[in-house]
């Protein structure tokens, strides 16, 4: 693991790039340690780097908590084939005219979900072992490669889960084996989601203890107050 | 406005029981005073001093807010007719049998709702005359009772309804004029509410802001951190 760059924020958090082998990823550690680690996870091809993640973690790991992305295969600034650009536009378009994106989604979403398990392993191996940062360990976000984390990764304590109207089959039929406490966060009106479908992966999911929180309006709509919830949910599992 | 018996709690709340004219009610009050009320409402024959009740109001009190509760007609203590009580027993039996209950619940509850609004109303007048109580009111409990409040009374600024499977065709039908700020709280495995109907009358509500919190478990299973929840929602909205 090499820190590749690093500042220090207004509200005290040190906000560090590093790269692990191919590997590009932030860390933000709060100013006081040892801190509980959350993995922040984001899939769609979002950059590490897109300033409303990139608020959400610093807001995170100023509430005493290291929180550590990265951009695995096909994210972000990673190199992606040109079948994977030729998939997602495609998925795009065939979203924008209402048909059956199920088969393009699985093709192209499915092997990205198993390319990232082995990267965000890699490195959650790698931020624990830095001084001052600890298990039990939070995840946060992307749905699909959170069921795949929580049903694989046993130092996964809790786990907030983000849309999850599209899942890979895979991972829908890994619900149920998830029993980790979770809060599922869910845009009512979320234009790319199909809200029955989070509804059946809420419902699935094996946890006894299972939350979920649906606000009117759409993907990116997440009111500000979610975060400070979601912060106390963490703050019961993993503090 | 009679009060009968008053206590001082150990948090500092001030619990009062009074009478208005035949209403009972009780009126918790916190040390500091002036404070925002809430009017607490519970349905299906529950008694006002019902223990999981009032640990809430108590709790909700401790927390800076006015609260009260009146037993409405046909609730707790109140002279109940031959005819309800009957009611009552054949909606019981019906649940329990896995029958269709919507007729029953129509005949029994719709009435029930119409009776109890005029003396919420009565009791929300009395409530605000007192010396170091103020609006904007919050609304929490009775989702049927709590939707013809929200539409027919502007104190109300924010309201948390609880359940909701069941809920008179009336009500239904207003929930697309309800346009408060709401938080609608359902148990994921209510053994009384179709979950479908709770989730369908969320979708109805016209309000710009509204966020459902649903839980793991059964009718009386509602994890207490939720009560903390509903207290940030009434901050955001009553103070």
């Amino acid at each position: 693991m090499r820190f590749t760059s690093e500042q220090r924020l207004d509200n005290g958090v040190l906000e560090r790039e590093f790269t692990l082998g191919e590997i590009p990823g932030t860390l933000w550690t709060p100013g006081s340690t040892p801190a509980p680690l959350i993995l922040m996870a984001h899939n769609n091809g979002l950059p590490k780097n897109e300033p409303r993640l990139v608020a959400r973690a610093r807001h995170c790991a100023s509430q005493g908590y290291a929180v550590a992305t990265i951009d695995a295969a096909g994210c972000g600034d990673r190199p992606r084939s040109a079948a994977d650009d030729s998939a997602r536009a495609e998925l795009r378009r065939a979203m924008r005219a209402g048909e059956p994106v199920d088969d393009i989604f699985e093709s192209f979403v499915a092997p990205m979900v198993e390319s990232a398990v082995p990267e965000w392993r890699t490195a959650l191996d790698a931020v624990l072992a830095l001084p001052g940062i600890h298990g039990p360990v939070g995840y946060s976000g992307w749905t699909a490669l959170g069921i795949r984390l929580a049903v694989t990764e046993p130092r996964i304590a809790a786990a907030a889960f983000f849309a999850g109207g599209y899942v890979p089959l895979a991972q829908r039929e890994e619900a149920r084996r998830v029993t980790v406490p979770l809060l599922f966060l869910l845009q009512w009106d979320d234009e790319g989601n199909p809200r029955q479908r989070a509804l059946d992966l809420f419902d699935a999911f094996g946890s006894a203890e299972k939350t979920m929180h649906a606000n009117t309006g759409g993907h990116v709509g997440t009111p500000w107050f979610e975060a400070e919830d979601k912060g106390r949910f963490y703050d019961r599992h993993l503090k």
